[in-house]
């Protein structure tokens, strides 16, 4: 296998490259964040060629000022292996109407772009960190950025709540309930997390339906805060099943029906877009 | 020395036990709270007599429903060393208006009790988990717990926001403005807590501000959903500091002027009630 081009593509929770070529992916590989992505590819490089490298949600990357187009020109990165030519696709940044960032949004923004040309309104990045990005005429207006999905995970694995929480199942009842609690009374998140070994303990609250709670807790509270960006808009939604489902079912109790696409091939045509941005097509 | 009994404190964050005589405190010590409480004292305990230790938070002992007095009915633990005779502090739990419990709070709340004969408002325990409890001839009414102090350290310490929020400094303007930010918007928690790290890298906002301004979103947050507990009451505080006073710095912004106590001191006097409830006094 020889491959055209590598895309990598770096986000908070994961690490993840593709080989590709005329025909489209030629292969794949995944990693953590941590590693260094020159490994990861290690075996796609042959000797004595240059591969092009095109990676996106690098923190080396310069960030881009909202308001802007997904994608700006590509910033080489210092030579680091002979094998290849790497290419940093910038993050975005906003200063108001509140201080935000995102690096591997862009990308994922631009292949919503490429597979919606023409999309006005809101797109939902739903990972670790989420994203609300509001899109008219090809530039992305603004964004606000949710630590939800992090939030998540640290009170899942590392809080004195975990054991109540410790599951495989996911009670989607007792998640719908969650959400309404929260969006009726967001502010009272941190009383509603204590409350959660309680109810535990005193109402027997099986662990899947408190940790179906705890998400549903985190994603209520942020769908009342990001109401602007939902309220009345189109919405396509996209990210790492099961968090994603879990939006879409929050949003289908408050009357909105996103448009869903699925995270890799809008990631993968963000990727495309930006192999076209760096050869000036 | 040989100590007429022994206090043991068992919070979420630590162990702290006393040496207790005629003449008041004779030694104490302190242990995290996974340690053998056993261990902690051994040294106090003399062969050949029995002492009775009484602990306070224990996760073994029996909860009782609000409203009642703070201390009801010690209870004897199983035996497990001869040379001690242990009693548990029953703690306290709600059903409504919303589940929760505390185990901890109880001893506090009576030692404030003990401490402000005839109180009648709110108590505020400022620690890893903050409790508020409304207080009326000599019941708890009602109480509700907060996760508060838990999610600072976990995101100050666990979480993607952790480099930018590594500081021995605290910028008090920085927590006051978080302060207010939060009880505006409490809603907006997890979208300011990603915004954090923007501002720490686009506006340069230094550690100490970005530490100071996490605990003021969560402490905000905390008192806006708090609002009935403190809203036109008398409001007694204690806690360790410095968490103490950053509670009482939020609960000055709005006008709130709460009644200081040392937590030694409350927690004290609450093991000193529950020794004399436990003799029959």
């Amino acid at each position: 296998m020889t491959a055209d081009w590598i895309a990598i593509d770096r986000t908070e929770g994961r690490l993840h490259a593709w080989a590709l070529g005329e025909a489209g992916i030629l292969a794949e590989t995944a990693g953590r964040p941590a590693d260094a992505p020159l490994n990861l590819i290690a075996a796609w490089l042959p000797e004595g060629r240059v591969t092009p490298v095109i990676v996106g949600g690098s923190p080396e990357a310069p960030l881009r000022a909202v308001p802007c187009p997904p994608l700006g020109p590509l910033v080489p990165a210092p030579p680091a292996d002979p094998r290849v030519e790497i290419s940093l696709v910038p993050g975005l940044s906003q200063r108001r109407p509140s201080p935000d960032l995102t690096r591997s949004g862009a990308i994922r923004i631009a292949g919503v772009l490429a597979l919606r040309p023409g999309f006005d309104g809101t797109i939902c990045l739903a990972g670790a960190h989420s994203v609300w990005a509001e899109v008219s005429a090809g530039e992305v207006v603004s964004f606000r950025g949710f630590l939800t999905g992090e939030l998540d995970a640290l009170l899942a694995t590392r809080s004195t709540l975990r054991d109540a929480l410790r599951s495989e199942g996911f009670d989607d009842a007792a998640f719908d309930a969650a959400v309404a609690d929260a969006i009726a009374r967001p502010e009272a998140l941190a009383a509603r997390l204590h409350g959660l070994r309680a109810e535990a303990l005193l109402d027997d609250l099986p662990p899947d339906a408190a940790r179906a709670r705890l998400s549903g807790l985190l994603i209520g509270a942020e769908l009342a805060a990001a109401r602007p960006w939902w309220l009345g808009r189109e919405v396509v939604i996209l990210g790492d099943e099961p968090r994603t489902r879990l939006y879409i079912r929050a949003l289908a109790t408050l009357g909105v029906e996103p448009d869903c696409l699925a995270e890799s091939d809008a990631t993968l045509a963000g990727f495309i877009a930006a192999r076209a941005l760096l050869r000036g097509e």
